[in-house]
């Protein structure tokens, strides 16, 4: 599974200072701690440290990929043009986070996508919000990844996201998101679309100490189903342990008695 | 998820001491700390205990259940005749651990649990030993039910046990065990019989301290996909913290801040 490093946004105090301090060997140390605890990609996400979003976006992806050139990195904004100016200065190959399936959205963003040989991650929502059927959730994936198809894309290039809602407010919703990555990954074509979790919000509202016991078991469960990638925190090492341990038991991981360090070095 | 408590086992020291002594105390004191852990049936397993393995089944059976009347208690053995020993002398409700696919086997284990009222698990293996496809796994299953069925058993009173096999050498059926019991819930009958797992076997030959790892991951990937029971461990705390999450995210359990404690609170 591809883990998406989420440290790297603007909402953590130790982003925020270092955004405003233009501090880049902090920011580049927030990435190589997730890089060597198993990020194969790094999320950025300005979120509210800065009044000028986009030259911020822009002044983070610079940052990075002048440590990193060739690093996989995701341009995480709800605004169209603040993942734009990112992707005007990415030479990485890059993800955008995201779209929705909202007509005039998704069209504009599957554009850039194209435009910058960008993969794209989409929500499964739209004008009407987040559907509460899994059906609907994979009705608009399909519409999703048929739109991104007709404009030349290629499936592997779309990462489909369920939208995951906390257990505490969504709990009867939890079962029907896993069943969605598994219908996305089974159901709607061949070669599949990719899919993706931010993880973190199944557990939002949860008490802090049992946060972590919600995440990774919900992760477990996502993978089973087929999950192929997820924004976590991978920092969290009983997560990762989760992960690797699920994989390994999907067959996707050979077998050696000392399996999760044989993981974490080759993925560190 | 029932859990099914593996601990009353003359294959642990503990246990065979106080078969070899008599010693009804500490035999109830080994039961009554998995009850107070979650443990909602007690598995009672001789083991190389004893010489005569009939009369200590007998023996333990009647200790369990003057101190726990209508506990529902599991003879567990591969004996015909030591099942049987056990069956004539509890009162409490039993399952009957195991039978297998092999006709003369399993004509004589359902024609006992018809006999005692019991509830019986059937192994998915038969004469050609334990099939390495899934839908193989899915047709013995279909086979004990049907004879079950045959014989006036309730397709509820019925668990099935794809039989796991340990990642280490078996590794590539990991998921093909699941995917079985995904079949068995669903595509086998209306009501559906239960399942159940041995799940321990899932780590032998695992690093010691990785085993509790591995059987809880396995654990939840075999919850999401439909398993209604496990023989356990249930003084693994981290196990069973992990069975109440997937439970809570399966919507099995309501929701609160304290689902851990509240889980623990009804059933320990």
């Amino acid at each position: 599974m591809l883990i998406i490093g989420e440290r790297l946004n603007g909402m953590f105090k130790r982003v925020k200072k270092a955004i405003a301090d233009k501090n880049k060997d902090e920011i580049l140390a927030v990435v190589q701690e997730q890089i060597n605890d198993g990020a194969g990609m790094i999320d950025i996400n300005v979120g509210t440290a800065a009044a000028d979003q986009q030259g911020t976006m822009q002044w983070l992806v610079e940052t990075v990929q002048e440590k990193y050139p060739g690093f996989p990195l995701a341009v995480d904004s709800s605004k169209v043009e603040v993942l734009e100016a990112g992707l005007k200065v990415c030479q990485n190959p890059v993800l955008i986070n995201s779209t929705t399936a909202e007509d005039e959205k998704l069209e504009k963003l599957l554009g850039l996508a194209a435009e910058y040989k960008a993969d794209i991650l989409g929500l499964t929502l739209d004008e009407n919000g987040i559907p509460s059927q899994k059906d609907e959730r994979v009705a608009l994936g399909a519409k999703i990844l048929m739109m991104a198809m007709e404009m030349g894309l290629s499936p592997e290039s779309v990462y489909l996201d369920p939208v995951v809602l906390p257990v505490k407010f969504g709990q009867d919703q939890c079962v029907g998101m896993i069943e969605a990555i598994r219908d996305i990954k089974t159901a709607l074509n061949d070669p599949a679309p990719k899919t993706a979790v931010g993880l973190s919000n199944i557990s939002n509202g949860v008490p802090k100490e049992m946060r972590s016991l919600v995440n990774r078991t919900y992760l477990v469960m996502c993978l089973a189903a087929g999950l192929d990638s997820a924004i976590v925190d991978p920092h969290d090492q009983e997560l990762v342990n989760a992960m690797i341990t699920a994989e390994l038991l999907m067959n996707k991981q050979i077998y050696s008695d000392s399996f999760i360090k044989a993981y974490r070095a080759a993925h560190g």
